[in-house]
């Protein structure tokens, strides 16, 4: 649907312009292009604002103009307050004015039915041809805080325009958008832009995304979606915020079945494409919001752009129950509470004999007698080594005006000496407080919980950017296939994983019993014997599958019995054989299958065997392809994953020869996206000295 | 530690005096006696209050008494604002003048080690004696808001005193209860009484909650613990808070490994000590809060004592997203958001022709041009039968004057129809407004998800008040049998758990092997066969247990079998015979153990086989004794539930027999308290019809 996201390109035009021309400005400020206007002058726009009203000669105090043909010069973006009908001709009308970019807020076009989309389709070949960057329509437009570029009419603005700041704020929805803008505002969050997109014709999320990736005033990304019209350009964009060092956090609705119907879509891909979401996420380093609050807490933390270098939290708390919650909590978010070296604890025991020091440092409220034990406390912790963010639970004696200055000051030496370790405040404050602390870079929280989320997220940030891309995925290997036209059976499809670099059992497809048993002898040991038909999909329910038979006599009898099976079970069946294989025995059942998601294309899960894929849902996704790295944290992240790491005693399965396998698997997927439909490895036998897919299925596309 | 918590008892004394005298009263407010007078004064409490200084004719212009002895008549309650060492002997004066109840604030007793553990000790006893009853040491008092009583120093009330309200905190930890005291405030939750029991030598957090679920003026107690004194006080309690229908939201810390290592105390006990708290607020209806903002909001929740009668959830909204995400979160929490009846969604589109009309119910920002139809709409969704609880997603214009006025006072109308039905806006929105909601009865969170959170545990609180006490533990029947002083071998174990009424398996113990060929051919069928002796733990290991024996032949050389891998294994051992027992195949593997907790008693503990409970730590507890119905949600608390109720095409298992028999281990269980230390029946096979406990193993007290 969009331009390839060219960093500052056309998108620049309409966030970053010189000159705004408003169609449809309006002297009352209760109309849409009226408030936009009002927005404009309030916010102190510094370049030209051109209203444009074929009816007034001012509108608010501005010399009007009737067309914007007759505005002098060009415009670099322009504002569409005018009904969905006259939108495409004065698109057109921009265009030959040179206007580089323009905002459609009219609704009337995708989502209202046929005659809409059409209605849209013409808008949106009008914008290409006319070579003008469109965000809309049907949304509530965007702003620029730092230039006082106000290109909306939400109503949240008035009375209260945006404080400039570092945060930016993607959303599709427009009653969305402005409830963040709200709550952000509320919490005291500085934004350089905020843009909604509404119907995506034109201008994407992943271009906004990519654009703030890029811009020097953004430094977090604060993106929410329904659905996603531009899956490469967002994979991109995220790449990208990551390659720069910028968190993104991401609220995507439809979570669940139940969501995404109420989204009115079709549950079943959107439920797929939603755990692919994940995936995506996950691979660039994206935190996905599950709550609006936890976009806004997080966004208030990353906006300071510090972020710890390890997930080993010091804890300063005057209540130790507080401390004991604070580790809670910590733990349940993958940090650690490290306890501090002795001669730390003697030193903060020198200075406050009562405390409890190991970590959580409990100062008591004894230290309130005299708070500069608690500035020299928190000094401590900050230079601790142990500690890669610090929080201190804080009576409101921390909100009074003397101690604020003693600590403020304090502070801002300790964190000068580490810029990388994150502080924050847990009270209620009042706001000027507060601001006084965040000047200096320190954060506040009402509650303890929060500092601790904020921590560990922004510690998963840093591991994320420091990880950067990771490890490029493996090549495939010179004599690898392409996934054939038609249906092949087991025998085929495992010599096609051979092929890929996926190892599998020896095995030999015998036509006769003196083959499968010259084939068995061969081998030495019990083999694993299978029917092998292409017209026989389910070898097992037919009693198609013997396992360890040992013995020229057995391999014998065990030929016939099985073409036996097969003819009584299925009469027309054609029947090319017995497939004799070494046995495989021990090791961890893992399933490995890869499908092509409709939004996103390929996708590589990973599970355990049997009830963990089928009861407990126990699965992770990667978008393919990815390297042995993402592998790894892959297998990781399933909860049965202590069974691989050698639980009860048994021998830790080879999680190397997995990683491997996973991501030659999305290489093969990678490079047969046009061409496959699904793969199924099941089981795939990790070993305690490598791993072999012991069956295999392969869907062609169409099939 | 503490009395039996008597309705209203000594502790009325404490939270409703009539008259207060405050020893130590100074004329600065800015120490303790002298700010708790301050407060006092400030909040207007209408009985005497008496200050004792001996040093002063008048403090803070009231008149002064040298002594409590002094003073006319006598106080209801002492505050006693004066040094540890003076405490006990201050005590007996109270007493001596009639004073019925005692606050301590001072430190120096058992947080301060051997010295102040028998100075503790002391004023318990010099309590008890004197018939006074005893909140703190070391606590930072307690308030009655109704009564502008204030016995309480915290800085958290300085200029902020509390508004009278309906709810009741107490909290062990003086710091987190003043922190709590400050977001109540913050959030506009009216309180009732405050209480923080600090030592608790005599009044414990099971006494307050017990006097809150008694008191007239409470109607939802929140509590904050850091261990539990009273376990049995604290049951009683809460069962009695559920009987008269109060919510009680709780936050107990030291729910992790490192929580509880941070808590200083034995890392193992409380781990396990949590998991058996979990089971506790689980069997009494109790809220277990994660995080401090979970309990302020959920109280707020309470507080309007709208609990809906089921957990159907009516969505309206102005961004089908938004609607999208209230519909994800509502699913994560166990609810229900079902499609509108055809009728009622026609009713809807006649009034605002593009709304999407399923549930969420989107009005799109159209609606805004005409804000009657958003009323129309509420109360369609409030009438609708399919809507236990109704949430709306507002933008600002439901936070102006003119709207509110409208919304307010045609909810007056619906919500009177549904007086079981809470109804939420979702919107930032200025205090004044908010409270004009309030007052109303409606509710006004700041994001959707918190709303839809509120109804999720409002809904579990009726239901938790309609279920009761449930339905009472099965007796134990006649012929049952104690727990043996010695260990007993698995024949024998399971002849006890049969004598208790859970079924066990036919089997005969044969000491030859005439008498186990006589057993087989007596049960028909193969049988399983396993060596009996007292000294040998591990069967399997020693190859001590053969399954499906069929036919006297192989029965007879099973069980020399047995016999000589006995004896080759375990030279010395005693050997009592082999047991032939029927075969039992099929069904679904569990287990069921039984344990005495050092804090809670006997415990029962359920969970599957195999991996589920050694890796997945798929398991689910109980307090002992408790009934069928509690065992049925017992079962369907684990993740693996759905292999009970018959996944992956199997028959279901027998949930009544599975019920049954946990009822009556916990009956047993709970009559053995004081003869048992574990006990585990592994596996207990739960078939198709009926189930059997193949293995026991039970370990008397002290072994």
């Amino acid at each position: 649907m969009s331009e390839p996201a060219a960093p500052g390109g056309g998108i620049a035009k309409l966030l970053n312009p010189a000159s705004v021309a408003i169609l449809g400005a309006t002297e009352g400020a209760n109309r849409v292009g009226g408030r936009v206007l009002r927005y404009m002058l309030e916010a102190g726009f510094q370049g030209p604002v051109y209203p444009v009203n074929p009816g007034r000669d001012t509108v608010q105090g501005r010399p009007a103009f009737a067309t914007v043909g007759d505005i002098p010069g060009t415009a670099d973006c322009a504002i569409l307050a005018i009904p969905a009908r006259a939108v495409a001709e004065s698109l057109r009308a921009c265009a030959a004015k040179g206007v580089g970019a323009a905002v459609v807020f009219s609704s009337g076009f995708a989502e209202m039915g046929a005659e809409g989309r059409r209605l849209q389709a013409e808008l949106g070949d009008a914008a290409r041809e006319a070579g003008v960057r469109l965000l809309g329509p049907n949304c509530l437009g965007a702003f620029n805080a730092h230039l006082g570029f106000m290109a909306t009419f939400s109503s949240n603005l008035l009375g209260n325009l945006p404080v400039p700041g570092a945060v930016g704020i993607v959303s599709q929805s427009g009653a969305f958008g402005a409830h963040l803008y709200s709550l952000a505002r509320q919490r005291g969050i500085g934004l350089s832009y905020w843009v909604t997109t509404g119907n995506e014709v034109d201008i994407t999320l992943a271009d906004c995304i990519a654009f703030m990736a890029n811009a020097g005033d953004v430094n977090t990304i604060v993106v929410y979606a329904e659905g996603i019209n531009d899956p490469d350009g967002l994979r991109a964009a995220l790449d990208l915020s990551r390659e720069k060092r910028k968190p993104v956090i991401f609220l995507k609705v439809g979570r669940t079945e139940a969501g995404a119907k109420a989204a009115h879509s079709h549950t079943a891909s959107l439920a797929v494409s939603d755990v692919v979401c994940d995936a995506l996420f996950r691979q660039t380093g994206t935190h996905r919001a599950e709550t609006t609050e936890e976009m806004i807490e997080l966004a208030y933390a990353c906006q300071m752009g510090v972020f710890p270098a390890g997930n080993r939290v010091g804890v300063l708390t005057m209540s130790g129950g507080v401390g004991v919650q604070m580790a809670d909590v910590s733990i349940k978010s993958g940090m650690a509470v490290p306890e501090l070296p002795a001669d730390l604890q003697a030193e903060i025991k020198g200075l406050i004999p009562f405390a409890a020091t190991a970590n959580p440092v409990d100062v008591t409220a004894s230290a309130m007698e005299d708070t500069s034990l608690l500035t020299r406390t928190i000094d401590m912790l900050l230079d601790a080594p142990q500690c890669d963010s610090v929080g201190a639970f804080m009576t409101p004696v921390a909100a009074t005006d003397e101690f604020t200055d003693q600590l403020v000051a304090s502070l801002a030496q300790s964190r000068a000496r580490h810029p990388d370790k994150p502080f924050a405040l847990c009270m209620p404050a009042p706001a000027g407080i507060r601001a006084r602390y965040e000047a200096g870079g320190n954060m506040v929280f009402d509650t303890p919980e929060r500092a601790v989320d904020a921590f560990a997220a922004l510690a998963r940030f840093r591991a994320g950017f420091e990880r950067g891309a990771g490890d490029p995925p493996p090549a495939l290997p010179a004599g690898a296939e392409p996934v054939p036209a038609e249906a092949v059976g087991e025998v085929a499809a495992k010599a096609i994983l051979a092929a890929a670099g996926i190892p599998v059992p020896r095995e030999v497809l015998a036509s006769d019993p003196d083959a499968a048993v010259a084939a068995a002898a061969d081998m030495g040991g019990p083999v694993a014997m299978k029917i092998v038909s292409p017209d026989i999909a389910h070898k097992t329910e037919i009693g198609g599958v013997l396992l360890g038979v040992a013995g020229a006599d057995a391999v014998a009898a065990g030929f016939a019995t099985l073409m036996d099976r097969a003819r009584a079970a299925h009469p027309g069946a054609r029947l090319d054989g017995v497939s004799v294989a070494e046995m495989v025995t021990g090791g961890v059942e893992t399933v490995i299958g890869a499908q092509v998601d409709p939004t996103f294309g390929p996708v590589v899960m990973f599970g355990l065997g049997g009830i963990f894929v089928e009861v407990l849902k126990d699965v992770s996704f990667r978008l393919a392809p990815f390297g042995v790295d993402e592998a790894r944290r892959m297998v990781r992240e399933i909860r049965g994953f202590p069974l691989l790491a050698g639980a009860r005693g048994a021998e830790p399965a080879d999680l190397d020869a997995l990683a491997q396998a996973l991501a030659r698997v999305s290489a093969f997927a990678a490079a047969n996206a046009d061409r496959l439909e699904s793969l199924d490895i099941n089981p795939f036998r990790v070993l305690p000295k490598g791993a072999l897919a012991l069956d295999a299925l392969i869907v062609p596309k169409g099939r």
